[in-house]
């Protein structure tokens, strides 16, 4: 199948956006409504989507700003604090930062919805015509009948690597981490693989470097939520682990990001998210009440244990990724 | 409290031995009653008990054999084959081989049960003091107010550590990963810890290097189920990972076991238990019908990843481990 569920699992309609909710897919199919642009701020907050979902939900849920700014004094400064309340979501990931841009930067306060709508048109498009390239530029450097380790959940990066690889002939299997405590790995990444009929193994977090040290992995491959300009990976907590047992035993780290962060120099610049620790305990089914949680969102590989970052532009050695904006 | 409820989770009574179901602990304190040998053997394979406690189950079911001998044309032979039987039972950890021939080189024909009892009993005692051993010597080791991180569940190595530390007036805290997918770290280590009143705190399987690389970890401390004598140290899955990323990051690695096994010169004579695949998938949920699951129990950290062997008869660097049995 080329087209799987969670390619399109954000829509608008007349009267608001449809979310659908990655916290129980794929066992329940579930959409939630956002009537409003808070509600669609919410719904990020509480992980109804994720990865790639909150970029396509900030463009509609800016949109929907847009209907409600109408009726205010100052409809672009009404827009403009929608927007800020979107980018504070989740502080980790800059997609909610363009996508925000994507919008404000295209809107005429002569015809508010209709070119909000045009700039979220634009952006969902562009997104996804770089994600394409970047699936491409993924594809070239994976050895035929390849075997991928991968965490978490790339969304379109992953869809499109696939396909990618697919027109050009080839095939790979993918082994992937069950990724807790959401288990984004599980219910989303070996879902979607399934669905779009590519060989599917599921491993839990922990057994990552057993697998890689086996030697029958020929690249690990994610997403990142962000790279920084001097090569620092921000990705799903697991990511580290993964690329540093990658290094350890001579398996090529591929990241894939749609770009490099101009506005984050180094790891320093990138607020890491931590999400309550009762969200682990309460994974785990812990009972002690006097057992605490940690749970840090995200992780940062240092460069040295990155092989390449792939781009839309094509991949880049993590110490050369000012050579991506040199070619604007 | 010093005498935490898994410490004593087998008890031999009149009618058979009772296993507490630590695969549904602590949120409920059910033991699973085994009237006869292969109902312990049975209950070694599916879980029931698992760390030290087939060590302790393989003892009192070697007496529950002895009781069935009784009445068998040739007792000795029939105590020999249940040995086989729950030695077969789970290859990985030789726990089981040693209960085994506890019990088996105390037996005497003239009074088969009585024998084997004081086997057992012997066994049991050896056990338990050479876990308090390990446990010291591994308090030496650490700085006052340490910060450990530790996978899975050490079982009375951890228990006799915690106590250890404490006569000599030392405190540590414990960052412990959950361990899919029993959750042993979460639903063992980190009740038992709360239950000795260590401040503990809950990650995720794939937190460990981000943990790790923090600075806020002063050793990396878990159990081995077996060490081999050029320093491999095979641990519950997931352990690799960890000390893979503790030696990148400038974490030493203590590994505790009692002694290094002289019947396995090197990782290619430790048997690696798979389970089945489909106790990944359950556990996480998955429902495509084409997600396989991938399920090595334990896997092997090779001696470069290892700090330190800590053993009853106190640290050995990792490539020096003869000398524990020189010690003889």
């Amino acid at each position: 199948m080329d087209e799987p569920t969670l390619a399109h699992s954000v829509r608008l309609t007349d009267d608001g956006v449809l979310i659908l909710d990655r916290r129980v897919f794929p066992a329940r199919r579930e959409w939630v409504r956002c009537a409003t642009v808070e509600d669609v701020a919410k719904a990020i907050e509480d992980m109804v989507t994720q990865s790639s979902g909150p970029y396509f939900a900030a463009l509609w849920g800016m949109v929907l700003a847009a209907r409600e700014a109408a009726t205010r004094p100052d409809p672009l400064a009404y827009l403009r604090q929608a927007g800020e309340r979107l980018v504070a979501t989740r502080r980790t990931n800059n997609h909610l930062r363009k996508a925000v841009h994507a919008v404000l930067s295209a809107v005429d306060e002569a015809d508010l919805v209709g070119s909000a709508t045009a700039g979220a048109l634009a952006g969902d498009e562009r997104y996804r015509s770089r994600s394409r390239a970047l699936g491409r530029h993924t594809a070239r450097l994976l050895p035929d009948d390849a075997s991928l380790l991968t965490h978490c959940w790339a969304d379109l990066y992953l869809v499109e690597l696939v396909r990618a690889a697919r027109e050009s002939g080839r095939t790979f299997t993918v082994h992937c981490t069950e990724t807790r405590p959401y288990l984004q790995g599980a219910r989303l990444t070996a879902e979607t693989l399934a669905e779009m009929g590519v060989e599917t193994t599921l491993i839990t977090d922990g057994m990552g470097a057993a697998v890689l040290a086996s030697g029958r992995i020929d690249a690990l491959v994610t997403a990142a939520d962000r790279v920084t300009m001097d090569g620092h990976v921000v990705n799903k907590i697991g990511t580290l682990g993964l690329a540093v047992a990658a290094h350890a035993y001579g398996v090529p780290f591929l990241a894939m990001v749609q770009a490099p962060d101009r506005l984050a120099p180094t790891a320093a610049d990138v607020p890491i998210e931590y999400r309550s620790g009762a969200e682990v305990l309460t994974a785990a089914g812990v009972v002690h009440p006097a057992i605490r949680g940690l749970y840090p969102a995200f992780d940062v590989t240092p460069p040295r244990f990155v092989s390449t970052v792939v781009t839309d532009r094509g991949p880049f050695d993590p110490d050369q990724l000012v050579g991506y904006h040199e070619q604007e």
